[in-house]
């Protein structure tokens, strides 16, 4: 066993104070890294040494590997958490630490590799049973042999410049009847945009879906999958809103789906907590995606339904001891859902906001936890994610997890800057993603910048009735009862809840 | 079924505020009550209204239940929630509330009455085979008689004054050849400081713990129990640190004690959450003592270890709903500790210290929850029970929980006054404490008010290479680390780390 002692966290923010915590409730001792914005960050603070490693850009001080690898063995420090971000995916950096005599909390080198590129990753999963989003292998030019896959496909398709990227070159064709035609104009972009007219055919997945599986293994090659995580709630691609389990899963499709994920890292012999990412579509079929072979933002709702504290197990598998459970043992208690808080303006197109937390109070209570990096009074510093906490809550059903987010929101502070607090209230009123009934479009589909600025809709009125609104209607009553009077005066709104309102 | 649709909180602090919480997440409008002391308690704010109903002193404002019932009829308020202490279980305010066609949530008066009163109870369990300390039923002067009865209880027994209190004509008995003495000196003991030199001959229970049964009782007949909590360390006689479930019940005896509570409860037509207490002896004999008719201080514990949100069902019980589970749907996830953080002098005989929250930072992330009802800057008021908070750690096992807990006690930042965090920390790195075996008298038998002031013994030393002195460990390497340098300054120990070392 590689006994672990002394654990550098090679990250920042809220996910390096988070381990930094599990860390200290193992015994062991800490030491934190920093660049010159984040001297005064909590993170610095929280361990029990702190070594600046440079200016604040990220590529001259978080992800300079070789500063970091000297830090440790000037401190005597045996192994490093790489968080997510930064240097967690890069494989160099792992193969690295490992070479100075280090542990590296997270998979192998190899795995890394494996996973890191989409094409090895496909070729690593095809001696399992793993579905793939349908399509060509292999870049085509030929339109009559694109046709006949499209038509095996089935419709409607994507037409993908090989070369191609952003969108351009692509085209969805609906129906055969068209193909033709959308494959010449694609083929003509692609040669004019690239010099390169060879495209990819592919299946083009309808109300899809963002499942992902957490899995977990030891170098013993044990793996098991901790259930999924559902993150289709997506602005510019990026996940803002999590939930475990997913309101759509069933128990066969999940055991399927955690199989597929098991698989996937037995491909690569994974060893540590990964992510197996999938497509569901309407029709619950799933197509594997990728594999993020490092902790994700999002782990947090998979601690709350299983109980298991994530960082502490990575920690555990890294000094090479068995986990501590089989597949038979791990079960869903209750439901969890994840707000990401970001310094970012929904009314302008989710633009970063950064600026001082000139009020910074967290929500407190039964089921409620906050992963942050931040006190009041603090700067979002311009050089690094905008993410200011991650609001968690817990309940024994989907419902009560939602309506503990609608009052974790409600009690949260913040003013100074603009957040998406707002914009989760909107999400988690609206009966798309109340009922379960939604999908990555969400946003294209329900969200118009203006809509937080509105008074609330017959939409909203109706769900008030179900579920949500309760704290539409709960504001409305405190406003009608100012000036009734009892024995005593009647204390109106109060400055929290004004500054509540306008923080917004 | 009676629909609650604004309920008032009668009661102040973090009760209030749990209360409050709970409500909102239901959609109810909320309404609180506050002194002239608590004109800026966060209840105050963050309820939907609030109504001062009088001077500090509690007899002229928490405990008007005219007022209070005023109030209500004035802002329409349909539900009033006790809390705890105060009204909460006072029958008749219970019986006024219902009169004036409000809905009490707690249990019926009746109910209170006969739990209210000890020969009462008694009298009520009687049907149901309960088990009682073993001793006379009625009081006895005559010496044969009396030494009769204590030979079939079994040594030691207890002599006490039936005038008695406070230990006056007490009299603790190891065999039957001293029982005759003893007894003489007890009835002419009590005769001369009451005037009646009768006494009750009672069972000495040896190595006793404070184990109690949280029961949940609908006005369907339906009801259940939640399980146990061990709230064995006291200070004065009053809880300071309770756990769920407790380190010492096998299955088969929680099952038993569970049973007994649940007829306890049948015996009175229980209604709502209540608490059935019991003593357990050193040999695993358990012995009914009696029944809080109220949500207990230490429900988040429950709460942690079940999923249940208890104020949540209690609402729904007061509004006629039938319990939506069964005793077989009820298991136990995990493990959760409660520390009582009072404005408290430990190092002197635990005396109340009040004054400002000079600093005031909470604990955060994975595991941990806060309820209190204060902000930096406020004062402990005097009237009051000086409690600042309930630090509350969940894990999925003893251990985990015990490590949580001593971690959020590290993060916790109070100056200003004194608080027991610093005993918790004791306690909870006692090796009795680690391995369950203590009992009430845990105070009397390892607590010496000047321990927390010294190093860490050599008891605690042998502990570290356990479990919990991991603690210790780590301060003494952050203070050796001080002066090593890597490629930037080492931060020493940083200013929240010294504000909290010495705010103890």
């Amino acid at each position: 066993m590689k006994k672990i002692t002394k654990l550098l966290v090679a990250n920042r923010g809220e996910i390096a104070l988070r381990v930094l915590r599990s860390a200290r409730e193992m015994g062991l001792k800490t030491v934190a890294i920093y660049s010159e914005a984040d001297r005064n960050a909590l993170h610095v603070r929280y361990a029990d040494e702190a070594v600046c490693v440079g200016p604040p850009a990220s590529k001259d001080s978080y992800l300079r590997g070789d500063k970091i690898i000297e830090v440790c063995k000037q401190l005597g420090v045996d192994a490093i958490h790489p968080g997510y971000g930064f240097l967690s995916e890069n494989a160099e950096f792992a193969r690295m630490v490992t070479e100075a005599g280090i542990t590296f909390v997270g998979p192998s080198p190899e795995a890394m590799n494996i996973m890191g590129d989409k094409l090895s990753a496909k070729q690593a999963v095809k001696a399992y049973d793993i579905p793939l989003v349908p399509g060509t292998d292999e870049a085509i030019s030929d339109v009559e042999e694109a046709k006949r896959i499209a038509t095996s496909v089935g419709f409607p398709i994507l037409i993908k410049a090989s070369a191609g990227g952003g969108g351009k070159g692509m085209r969805l064709v609906h129906s055969e009847g068209e193909f033709e035609e959308q494959m010449k104009l694609a083929v003509s972009e692609a040669t004019s945009a690239f010099g390169d007219g060879s495209v990819f055919i592919e299946k083009f997945v309808t109300g899809p879906r963002h499942i992902e599986i957490q899995v977990l293994g030891d170098e013993h090659g044990n793996i098991v999958h901790l259930f999924e995580r559902e993150c289709s709630i997506q602005r510019r691609h990026q996940k803002v809103i999590e939930e475990a389990p997913s309101s759509v899963l069933t128990p066969e499709l999940r055991a399927e789906m955690g199989r597929c994920a098991v698989d996937v890292a037995r491909a690569c012999n994974y060893t540590g907590a990964g992510t197996v990412e999938f497509l569901l579509d309407d029709k619950r079929n799933f197509y594997f995606l990728e594999m993020n072979t490092r902790l994700q933002v999002e782990h947090p709702v998979t601690e709350c339904i299983t109980g298991l504290d994530l960082v502490k197990e990575q920690i555990k598998v890294a000094q090479g001891l068995p986990l501590p459970f089989r597949q038979e043992d791990l079960g869903i208690t209750g439901h969890a859902l994840e707000l990401r808080v970001y310094a970012e303006d929904p009314q302008n197109n989710f633009l970063p906001d950064i600026g001082k937390l000139q009020t910074y109070v967290r929500p407190q209570g039964p089921g409620v936890r906050v992963d942050d990096g931040f006190e009041q009074g603090m700067d979002i510093p311009i050089y690094y994610d905008p993410m200011i906490a991650k609001l968690v809550t817990y309940g024994k059903d989907r419902q009560e997890a939602i309506e503990r987010m609608l009052r974790a929101i409600e009690e949260y502070q913040i003013t100074g800057i603009e957040t998406t607090l707002g914009f989760g209230r909107y999400v988690l009123t609206h009966p798309a993603f109340v009922s379960g009934d939604f999908d990555t479009n969400f946003i294209k589909d329900h969200f118009q910048p203006n809509v937080l600025q509105q008074q609330p809709s017959d939409e909203l009125a109706k769900l008030a009735a179900v579920l949500a609104a309760k704290l539409l209607t709960e504001q409305k009553g405190a406003a009608a009862a100012n000036g009734s009077v009892a024995t005593g005066p009647v204390v109106p709104v109060s400055n929290w809840k004004k500054n509540r309102l306008a923080g917004r």
